[in-house]
């Protein structure tokens, strides 16, 4: 076994050991379960991208970071059955309506489903993901088309597809990812800690050149070379 | 096992038990079957959409749906030997070359060639086939680059990679989806069928807030809700 | 077992038979071992697409290739610490700065971190590496976003998945890629062998009606017929 049919899927969704459970609500209509995945809607949070007069996105400035998350998206909750215009060549997050947790023997890809994707939709293009997330999922959603597209909340747009991942050595797992249990579309997070402001210390050695062994017994030094 | 090496394809298509069987045919040269993968060719099939009038394209509207078919695509059969150019972002949908069956043990996915990739040509972005399917697939043909990109019918564009999915369960499963045995590039299709022109019940409840229960029990009244 | 977890990895990465051994080297830091994931980072080595005046890239014509390849690519080494800025809907290609070794019962796939795909950046388009595959990985790298991104070499962008494939038929496999221990971002290869200028066999036969069955018996005239 290596991708879970829908009885695999379904037996997952059963599990009783709640570390083994494989968790997908709410699930609205046993029809979303398919052959061998799960098809999934896209919720009402949405994360859409200003125009502004920043140059450029540099992920590695810390300052420049925080000015660009206030001045460069905006947030959206849309109502049932109220539509968002999609134009061409244009990028905003999503987030599944659905809440989903993974065992550390499920691994998980999200794709367009087809109609959406002869549309020109591309739902998700970081569309991995780990053992033992836990969360909506955050969508990057991609009108490629000429033509702009019509999202209701609610729309079967994506659909997971699960891969068996062996269960040993799993005790040694633990999601160490810095997108624990979202509820909402998620902007993309490149600190350690966003309460601290510490950038990531890869970021930090690449950009600035900060010793990275150094750096591992002296945090503080760490924060100081940034900005 | 989980991905199929050359030789477990090879087995695959060899099954003689039919329900087992992996079909792709024709294929034209057995140096086609790489160390984990099949590459396939561009059918002549292909769909261009139109500039049109049309404000957006929303899904949920089935008179605006089966409008925009007539008037948004243009259906074209090239002849070997006759280019077609792929100018710079933009999305045609094409099909392969290779009528697929898949059996209900085999998950398949759609990838591009790498030196295509490379030129900045996408062949799917809905990258995922169905255990059960069976027809030529319909490949989404996006152009990332800066340059026209020309195409032959024929030519080798993508790759697919089979994965193995447990036998057991599989007699519950049978391919529901909507693109049964196409052989032509295939239009979106959100409607549940055609010829009824009833909008999929899914669409029609987050669009109008039709009672989804409801309609269970109901069908006549679905179709009205659409209007 | 089908997708390797964080142990499985590492136990392929120590496995002294070389046949099986998974070679990712160098691994900076051991934190870019994920739970089913090793995240890799940006080398030096990119190819930028220019601006020129060719028409189209079509890639069955042997001396328009050569040509392209002479006038359409810059290639460029970044320093550390240098930006790259990657503009909206612009392609270039990148590499893995880690040299990549996968045996025969192991295939990955290439994705977006998801951060970076937040910020509407896609780090591969032709994202399958096959078993037997020694090299460094080229990367397709797109803005997708309406802001420019800035890169630089040593940054974590991509994640690598590894799948496991059967080891039994692994003998008779062997990786007859073009692409064989390349170390620097890679130019789409369209050619049996770039000195004797012999397009692919695939490529001629589509475009120029070749005799398919009568070239494997006379490579010679396969020159001849692409002129």
């Amino acid at each position: 076994m290596s991708i879970l049919n829908r009885k695999d899927i379904k037996n997952r969704m059963c599990e009783k050991d709640y570390s083994k459970k494989l968790l997908i609500t709410p699930l609205l209509s046993e029809d979303q379960i398919g052959p061998a995945s799960v098809d999934v809607r896209l919720g009402s949070s949405l994360v859409v991208p200003k125009k502004t007069y920043i140059e450029s996105q540099d992920v590695t400035e810390s300052e420049l970071v925080q000015q660009v998350e206030r001045r460069r998206y905006d947030r959206i909750r849309l109502k049932y059955h109220t539509k968002f215009v999609l134009h061409p060549n244009t990028l905003i997050l999503g987030v599944t309506y659905e809440y989903i947790s993974l065992p550390f023997n499920t691994f998980c890809t999200v794709a367009s489903r087809s109609s959406w994707g002869r549309l020109g939709l591309v739902v998700a293009t970081a569309s991995v993901v780990q053992p033992g997330f836990r969360g909506c999922l955050t969508l990057e959603l991609v009108n490629l088309s000429e033509s702009p597209i019509v999202l209701y909340p609610g729309l079967l747009v994506g659909q997971l597809v699960f891969y068996d991942v062996q269960a040993k050595g799993s005790e040694e797992i633990t999601y160490d990812g810095r997108y624990d249990c979202p509820t909402e579309a998620g902007l993309p997070q490149f600190f350690v800690s966003r309460e601290s402001k510490v950038l990531d210390r890869e970021m930090a050695f690449w950009r600035k050149g900060y010793n990275y062994l150094q750096e591992n017994t002296d945090k503080k030094e760490l924060s100081n070379c940034i900005e």
